[in-house]
Formats: C-alpha cells, sequence, structure tokens
C-alpha cells in the first residue's frame, strides 16, 4: 500500500516535470537535440547501474542510488519533446508514427517512469536480487517503446 | 548561517553525484557527448527560467523551482567528464588549457553549484527579486566559466 502512495507521488512530482519541460521549443531541431540529450544522459547512468548489477564494478549502494536519482529527475523529461510537430524529420530516429498516438507514447513513458520509481524505492534498501529483477524491469520498458517507436 | 549548512549539504550531495558520473567513459567522445548532453538539457532548463524572469512567461513558483531542481541534479554531473584526456580534440568547443588546469575547471564549477544552490533555496520562497538577482548570479556563474575555457 505504502509502495502504491509512493508512486502516485512520484507520478505528481512527474507530471510537475513534465509540466515544466513542456514550455514550447522554438523549433523541432531544439527538441530532438534536448530529448536526444536527455536519452544520452539516462543511458549513461543507466550504463554505470547496469556495469554494478552484471558484476563489472563492484556494487556501491550510494553510487547505485544516486544514479538512479539523476535518471529518476531526468525520466519524466523528455516526453512532451517527442510530440514537438516536425521532430519526426531530420537528425532522429522517431518514427513518424509516434506523432499520430501520443496516447502510445504516454503509456510506454508512464510505464517506464513507474518502473524507475521503483527501482529508486529498491535502490535505497540493499537487497541486491530485487535491484537487479528491478533493474531488468526498467531496461525491458527502454526496449518495450524502442521497440515500437525507433526507426 | 542555516544557508551555509544547507550549501554544505548541497556541496556533499554534490559530491556524490560528482563520484556517480566520474566512472570511466571508455572514449574521449563518450565524455563529450555526456557532457555536451548535460549542457543542453540545463540550458533549456535554464532558457525556461530565463523567460519568466524576463517576463516573456508569467512567474508561476512550482514551474520555476521544477525547471531549477532539474538544473541543481544536472549541476554536479558534467566536470568529471570535462577531464578526461583527449576530450579537447574532436566534436568539442572545450579548450585544451582545461586539462592542464584542472583546479580551475573545479573552481568555477564550484562556484556555479553553489549559485545554483542558492537559487534553489530562493525559488522555494516567493520573494522574486531576491529569485531574479539569484538568476543572475547563475548566469554570471556560467559565463565565468565558458569566458575562460570555451573556444
Amino acid at each position: 500500500m505504502k509502495s502504491i502512495v509512493k508512486i502516485i507521488a512520484v507520478l505528481v512530482v512527474f507530471g510537475i516535470l513534465i509540466g515544466a519541460a513542456m514550455a514550447q521549443f522554438s523549433k523541432p531541431e531544439d527538441a530532438i537535440k534536448y530529448r536526444q540529450s536527455v536519452m544520452i544522459v539516462m543511458a549513461h547512468h543507466f550504463g554505470l547501474l547496469g556495469a554494478m548489477v552484471k558484476g563489472n564494478q563492484p556494487y556501491d549502494q550510494m553510487a547505485f542510488a544516486s544514479n538512479t536519482a539523476v535518471i529518476e529527475t531526468l525520466s519524466g523529461l523528455p516526453w512532451e519533446a517527442f510530440l514537438v510537430p516536425g521532430s519526426d524529420r531530420g537528425e532522429t530516429t522517431m518514427k513518424s508514427s509516434v506523432l499520430k498516438d501520443p496516447d502510445g507514447l504516454k503509456s510506454l513513458s508512464q510505464q517506464f517512469q513507474i518502473e524507475v520509481g521503483k527501482l529508486s524505492a529498491a535502490a535505497k534498501g540493499n537487497d541486491f536480487d530485487t535491484i537487479k529483477a528491478q533493474f531488468g524491469a526498467v531496461a525491458q520498458s527502454c526496449k518495450n517503446c524502442h521497440g515500437k517507436n525507433r526507426k
């Protein structure tokens, strides 16, 4: 029950962040650059988590939690930028179909945010098996969206 | 006094985040891409603050605070990536002198983080004059570093 309340709280914060990020991009290229940048930063920190999950780096709770916190902050930001008209052209790997199905993107991005929220909760504890399993769930939510929406 | 304690606490958190971000970049290009991405995201959110400070958008406390929170999270991340050997070549505007003077970069980046911390504190209140003045101080700390370290 407590974790449901937590997840709802997290989604409210994400809602605020999405709202903050919504402000217009003056050009589609700016939206592309912004969302790609958010993705690059998230991917970098997710890679650092992955190194610990896979045993390539020793598990360090503080490092794991702080990298997860960066991902959590960023996880609500890029979605509006994917819906900017015209941002399916140019230097992007986004399929045009995303612009025709904003609810599809919203649903997948919300699922990602929920999984990241759960990872963040797990990262505060020390149950490495739970952390590993939840890391996998986040990775799967990345793949679900990329598989559907990337060229 | 309270605000000094706060600033120290913020710097400790930044220290953790810097540590988290330190993990190796396998190639200098990865470090360049990462630090540029962090800068693009920070610049976007700083631009949203700027629009409110300049009166191009109405001041909205919640939006101001949440955009500042994004900048605060990111403000500790990119600095180690600027010190990766070889990352002064290729697609970058960083001067080579940065690699020879890591303490110079550290000092300027810490000043930036302190100013962002103060903006974050101000953003929790409703004194728009203080917020505007502190926005200016953050902008100045950006300029100080860019002026010295950008080609």
